[in-house]
């Protein structure tokens, strides 16, 4: 099998510093009532998004990771993923004329389909796309790392000007392969790697991979690592819960000396912060309300075998009133009443934890 | 949520009795050196399969299921996966005018994504497929039945004259929900349906199935439950070891007393045989070989996480010159020599055990 | 590691035919309100166990699989392990004076600690058990067959006369070796090898045992199984329904022309039967009915992840009028209001299926 | 079923603080060449792991955690299991007169068997153990936390002194309750609760439980974790490696403001560290190093499914000269030409690490 794989040199990263710092919305798809892609819902959902801002007026969130597994883009066609690419596109264009402070757009443009990777990767390059990601195949799931930088590889060729992230999520996936390994031999192979988004409770080999590799975006998954990412380095994180409040992730990001590749100081070289008794008690207080509000999300998200994302769904839409339609078969909506009262019940405790 | 699953009231089968009897070959995937779909090369295979037959000229094949697993469908976009049915159809048809005796094609069309499963569900239905077979979605995977069989329904309703089947495969889509619970709530529901294949252990639960609903067409899916499931009422299997001798599995179908759907005598009642100790020695004896062809693939199969489909395209090209290309990625082939030295020393055991 | 697997050469079987033919029942242990062994509830059970008798006023039941997962075995001390084998010993031979006649009693003696499994193989032996049997270690769980097999040897060597058993349980052990080849190395190093109890719904892996391994006795352990076991030549089952009702299996059994161990008959050579169309639909008959039953218990045994020996030691206080008290902790006992009622409930359904 | 799961009330917890801060080993079993247990290694290792001290002279060791997983405590008879705690208690009080320097002996006496856990409770209250802890169930395996403790309280009453913590460590039970949900309701039921080792790779639960229970003793299983935990408010670990080098585990220990349980400061009252950037750098330096001694650990240790602990018993002779003997069935020793070669030529790397 010719194949990038069997040969044995390394190539040169194209990038030298990480491009991706800070939090990255894990973004929801809106859906009209028929069931087709709402395109557009987009331009509202984004306003909402570049409403958080710090005390000095820079936007909270880095930017969005469009159609990952929050935004069901395994649910979705091909074309709709296009479409949903352009569109949060054109509305960061829209809403922010400058380029530097302008909300980074990473897509999610994996599945099993090779040969649709590769379709959705030559978009995502003419578009303009900031990033694309790519999960491992997931129905004949790798055992190592070989053949899944094999058809990362196959896929990043398609895309040869566009920083390639890795997106590792070994609970939905199946794929147990740790993440540093595939990064090891990705920073080996693809020219334009550039990093991963991590979800997986493995802080050891999230600690690896950040220690190892300060020129890459490691990206956190779990909102319950971030901390402990930060800690060992990590350049930032990507989530569900952005787009609900990133206040507490943000004083996060801060209090740990880093700021956002939006950010006006974000070309200003990484001086470790000194962590005063004060500042440790705000990290710890802030990881303990964010695990407050996951805590919140799964007590209903696990019920009856809910997704996360059906439950934010509708918290979006009584906090914000947003609406994103009902989350598209397999997934089921948060529907029945005795759901919905819990939800709505919820809104008194989301006051508390959403500041 | 407006769907199908609320309503209580059950629907009439549009079919009460099994469409599907016999032996219908897994089929493999020819691709070409370049990685393309290899669409001239079903005829050869097709005729490939048709020379397997009984003393009396009977076909031992009753069909095809194309684009399952062993035809690596999700690595194919949409599009190829409408020109691999296609291609089966007009094989068949140029190699068998007589419509009675002509093998039937099952084109599979399930993946994660619902609006490419209504595209393929409504192509299968305008090209004439006799009948179609979804698999859960294996991204977000259900753990109940009510959310399969919703999703299942709107494939369903998009070829309302086709056969639908449903595709039971836990260990690699990582769905768990027992087959004969989605069977019993999807004959309730969905007029076209019409069976399952059954790719699972639990003989318990094909048990289940195949007595409880003697009007579906209960297909198993694993070469080792064949036995246990004729006994137990199964109407016949769909398999990847057809393509390389369905021999020993069409002499335990005839002497279980079961016609397949393309025989002369197909429409005869149904009456058990007399299993006399010859015929029950025959059985086990077949059951021996079976298990023999099984382990011989499986030898390199499991080396190195092979899967069986790359051993069985290289025994395919060994034992009959028959050219199918390397599996797609992720998938590997059996490439290296150390392996192709073990496939090829398999020859003189196939010898013995392809008869 | 001086150790049996070094060694290349092969051991010669003590016994060159199976010495456990029929169906025994995996037996459940009566514990006192107190929660200690009620050594004088086995008297009562083993008469109910032998009041199972056919129409020419044979047993039913050819002996007892003490203490194994429905024992709650792990749950128990040694000294209490050995009580319990010594009252089902004292049991049958009180009841029963003919020892051909007599259940064989196999005892399971298995656990994490090779020094208690060896002190109960030498207790075995010296108190004159029929069998005994092990499970793989299940805290420091084997990936491959040379730890059980060294594990297996170590024990069987304190019992040199007793016929030696795997059991095998990967449900609950968490070990996925299939047994064919936990069984093809303990034939070659253990001289008292004589079979495995196989509770796996690999009916490929029971197959190869039973058709490779003639001189064994390879006994089903889930009853689902059963018929397709016998098919492949297998020599019978352990099951915990046993004790419940035999009858169906019992049926099976005589149908496909096997004698129990404790037969007048069990000597005569093995003549396979010839199955007529009456036959057949009896078997599947019979295999309808166990499902049922399965059913049954199912329904309250995941009922709040309660275990299936809860749900039958109120089957049997319902049905029978046998007390076994509650299930030692961490098993919890079918105690609410709601659960009981469901089992009370179901009598009339027993009254069906019981016959 | 009468249990003190079902009284609604709480009990108030005997200590209000803390007990066991800093370092404890999980520690190996020495076996003598006949397979027997070598009571008298337990003096030597002793002396071994009070030679580990920081720059002022104070023990690096808080303590041990004996027969643990890596002290094979599941391979050993209970009355083994007696002996080895015995001799824990006599060699550091032959070895530290002063009682407050004296590491302290949490004794792991944790089995599938209610009856031989309440004995080893009793026992290790009796000799004066400074702790007990007990591991859920893992043969049937609970599948929410009352029936977990239920089963830890009807073991505790019988040590009613003693401080009693809550063994998670999923990966090897199979029990996947969250430690959270258990300790939350363990802190209800049992006077004598004191806190849980979390061997767990959840840093979220970690930190729910941390963060929540203050009063307890929240130890970190996996070193991966340790600088997760501590920043969350762990109050320290119990950890193999420590055996080998406590040295940069002591330095985050203390760097992050921690005084083990016999350290003379050990009573002053909590303050949280400056973390100067020249800290934070030497956490980020001790994280490294710590996980190449992991990565080294494990590139024999997933060698064919060796356990870890194997590993380090052929790294503590090597380095230390401290023999452990092999480990017990079914665990295999690194015994193999290959193995060994790989071991020794870890010398080398080891000096670089174990400093």
């Amino acid at each position: 099998m010719a194949s990038v794989i069997a040969n044995g040199q390394s190539v040169k990263p194209k990038w030298d510093t990480p491009l991706f710092k800070g939090l990255y919305a894990a973004t929801l798809t809106p859906f009209k009532p028929d069931g087709t892609l709402d395109v557009d819902g987009y331009l509202e959902y984004a306003k909402h998004l570049l409403s958080f801002k710090d005390s000095e007026g820079n936007y909270m969130l880095a930017g969005v990771y469009a159609n990952g597994t929050t935004g069901e883009s395994m649910s979705m066609s091909t074309e709709e993923r296009k479409l949903a690419t352009e569109a949060w596109m054109k509305a960061f264009k829209e809403l922010e004329p400058d380029a530097a402070k302008r909300p980074k757009v990473i897509t999610h443009i994996g599945s099993d389909s090779l040969p649709d990777c590769q379709v959705l990767a030559a978009h995502a390059e003419q578009i303009g796309a900031d990033g694309i990601a790519v999960m491992p195949p997931h129905f004949f799931r790798p055992t190592n790392e070989k053949p899944i930088v094999d058809f990362l590889s196959k896929i990043a060729s398609h895309a040869p000007n566009t920083p390639f992230l890795y997106y590792e999520f070994p609970v939905i996936t199946g794929v147990t392969v740790p993440a540093y390994r595939v990064i090891k031999l990705a920073v080996e192979k693809i020219p334009t790697f550039q990093g991963a988004k991590m979800t997986t409770q493995d802080v050891g080999d999230i600690a690896r991979s950040t220690l190892r590799f300060p020129h890459l975006s490691i990206l956190s998954g779990y909102e319950e690592t971030f901390l402990a990412h930060l800690l060992a380095s990590g350049t930032g994180s990507i989530g569900m819960c952005f787009s609900l409040t990133p206040a507490p992730f943000y004083r996060m990001l801060r209090t740990m000396g880093i700021y956002p590749s939006n950010h006006p100081k974000t070309g200003t070289p990484f001086v470790a912060p000194t962590l005063t008794p004060e500042l440790l008690a705000g990290l710890r207080k802030d990881l303990s309300q964010i695990l407050k509000l996951l805590d919140l999300i799964g007590e209903v998200g696990s019920f009856k075998g809910r997704h996360g994302l059906s439950v934010t769904k509708v918290l979006m839409r009584e906090r914000y009133g947003l609406e994103f339609g009902e989350p598209r078969s397999p997934l089921t909506a948060v529907s029945e009443d005795a759901e919905l009262r819990i939800v709505k019940g919820m809104r008194a405790r989301l006051d508390t934890l959403l500041v």
